[in-house]
């Protein structure tokens, strides 16, 4: 049987012509002479954002259908460039767009737009002859012929939406780091590489501010069972593989650490609450699609208060909403920044409870304030001042990860 | 009735961002209400080079079929811009791409492809709701869905492709002078604009270097009487009106001096020709769409010679065929560069022997040595060399259009 890999190469793995060549080498020798291989690439580092950047000087809100159009085109430059690499040196390769071949999306929020069909003929098609297919990341095209985004970090999503379609023997993510580490390796210097972790953990990890696979992604492969690589493309290895064995996964305890910088923590204060606040709240941000990292309510007599934790990215669309939310019901909000959370990520957590006691005992013991904790069965998670991180994963680290080596 | 106008802006018209909003600005005060409105954009300036000289620096010998696909992404970042820039003015405006349109090309060579076909029924849904159509200039897909590139300048014969397929009222292109001239005003201070000029004229005109009209779009414009006009996109003005009105083009005369520079001239020498040598020039050349300037064969004894010119933007491709052609067939040839052709278009000037001694008596006076001499209904050419050309076309230019002043 022939099989079948999707391959996604990032904006940095295809950041330059010597990049690009170097791909198409790395793709001539490791391609098997029966295999299938569909490669998708991001735009070249830097493009999407120029682009961007070209539109907000334009105009302060731009249509986003328009936007949408405008962006991909990067993709489109990467894709045809990698293609050309491939024909010189004597590979046959030929670039596909999301048009061409009808990666559909849903049309709701143009530059965030959802796969909800892709054509497995047409792709097969254009298989044929042993060629390799070069597709656009981040594309796609609703029913209308409109052309969509599917928002940042999409060209994962795009390869990992292939693979399931195709159903693909792997799904291999090339970025600039060469795995999945215990914890980011530029805060916790003594972080290691893991050869394997659970669909559970990665999604988790992914969930919490792991920036190697987008969550989304990682959570359309586990829907499909499709084996998910992480590898680098600058240097040789095999990364490391997201696996969906259950046997392993009951043995397995911590996957890792996972933080996220830059949050802001909203406070609302409601007086005589109706009940529904909450509901309110996320109801309106699910509508724009904003994405909330935390929402918590306590009330006492007849006063509300509603803690929300978004990202940096999201943060400029929450204030937008928030305040005009609050403006209309008469609640008082406000702001507070620069805050980071830490998390351990691993199976069974909750049913620990000397995991909890040894997390909060270390970051007592460096005086690191926490605003809030988070709880589930696959994570453990703090809320601290930014300033505070780096020496917070690291004690954490040792205490989780370095103990047993 | 309503009426319906496609306009073309060209690379320099959008070329900041400043610019797209004086176009947008220009759009929303001269639409009339019930007018509609398709607009034609080429790329920024320098983007589409900029594009090129990736692909090139890439692989020397890129893929036809990947350089369409990436260096036609330019116009739709452009149409997105434009269209962004309408909405927020309050003009509703949608980009479309050729794919979504389809506008339809050949296949054989993707980057100077040919419009086959363009659906009038999906551009007049999408003109639906008063919305302005904003529409990529140089763009076109295949039957098959790949897409294809028109060729340099081919903005303009989207837009007349366009014109022809809605039975347009107008079609203008705007450009970065405000009309046809009777010559090229840097060349010669006392050119001025004319206010209509006959189709045949025009049509010459941009055969023999006129830079201001792609003659394919002239054509184009010619076979299906569309009236076309040139005007600036950078101040007021009616420009000048290519018409079809046999009445005036009896009563006219000059229209105007065009020239062209950067020639190369090959000669190439046959002995014992087969007779057959002309055609097979001429077929090989067609083939791979090399643009001849013209091909001229002396015959005396037992051998031949056939001179041919090129552009400088052909001269290229030429090489490499003609230096193949020669090898395979024992010819010699040799390449003469540096020359410059100046030309006198109007109508029946074959007919008025005292055009043709005024014209050659000026040059001579000059002392300017004449390579080659071209002749026919509408146009009068000599072949000199390239440093003569200004001189020469200020003399051409007192007699012909400054003497009735």
């Amino acid at each position: 049987m022939q099989s079948l890999i999707v391959k996604k190469f990032g904006g940095t793995s295809v950041g330059t012509l010597e990049r690009i060549r170097i791909v198409a080498d790395q793709l001539i020798q490791t391609k098997q002479a029966e295999e299938k291989l569909v490669v998708v690439v991001s735009a070249m580092s830097g493009e999407t954002d120029r682009l961007l950047n070209l539109a907000y000087e334009l105009c302060p809100n731009p249509s986003a259908r328009e936007i949408a159009a405008m962006i991909t085109t990067g993709e489109q430059v990467s894709a045809a460039l990698l293609a050309m690499a491939l024909c010189e040196k004597g590979m046959p390769a030929k670039s596909f767009n999301a048009a061409q071949l009808s990666i559909l999306t849903d049309a709701e929020l143009p530059t965030k737009a959802r796969i909800t069909k892709i054509s497995a003929e047409k792709i097969s098609a254009a298989l044929a002859n042993n060629q390799i297919l070069v597709v656009t990341g981040f594309q796609g095209v609703t029913e209308s012929g409109d052309i969509t985004a599917l928002g940042r970090g999409g060209s994962d999503t795009s390869a990992v939406a292939l693979a399931c379609a195709l159903s693909a023997d792997e799904c291999q993510i090339y970025t600039d780091v060469d795995g999945i580490y215990t914890a980011d390796p530029r805060l916790v210097p003594n972080a290691y590489r893991v050869e394997q972790i659970p669909f559970a953990a990665m999604m988790t990890l992914a969930k919490l501010g792991s920036k190697v696979l987008q969550w989304r992604s990682v959570a359309l492969a586990g829907k499909y069972q499709i084996p998910l690589r992480v590898l680098s493309s600058f240097k040789e290895g095999k990364g490391t593989l997201m696996h969906y064995d259950q046997a392993q996964i009951e043995s397995a305890k911590f996957s890792g650490l996972s933080h996220q910088m830059g949050l802001t923590r909203w406070i609302i204060k409601i007086k005589n609450p109706q009940g529904n606040e909450l509901s309110l709240l996320a109801e309106s941000l699910a509508q724009q699609q904003v994405l909330l990292e935390s929402i918590h309510q306590t009330q006492i007599h007849h006063a509300a208060e509603i803690s929300l934790l978004f990202s940096r990215e999201e943060n400029a669309q929450a204030t937008v909403l928030l305040n005009t939310l609050c403006e209309q019901h008469h609640w008082s909000c406000e702001a507070q920044h620069g805050f980071a959370r830490i998390s351990l990520v691993g199976i069974g957590l909750s049913s620990n409870p000397e995991v909890a006691a040894s997390f909060f005992a270390a970051l007592s013991q460096l005086n690191i304030p926490i605003q809030e904790t988070l709880y589930s069965e696959l994570s453990l998670s703090a809320i601290i001042p930014d300033s505070e991180l780096p020496q917070a994963a690291r004690a954490l680290h040792k205490i989780f990860f370095e103990s047993s080596i």
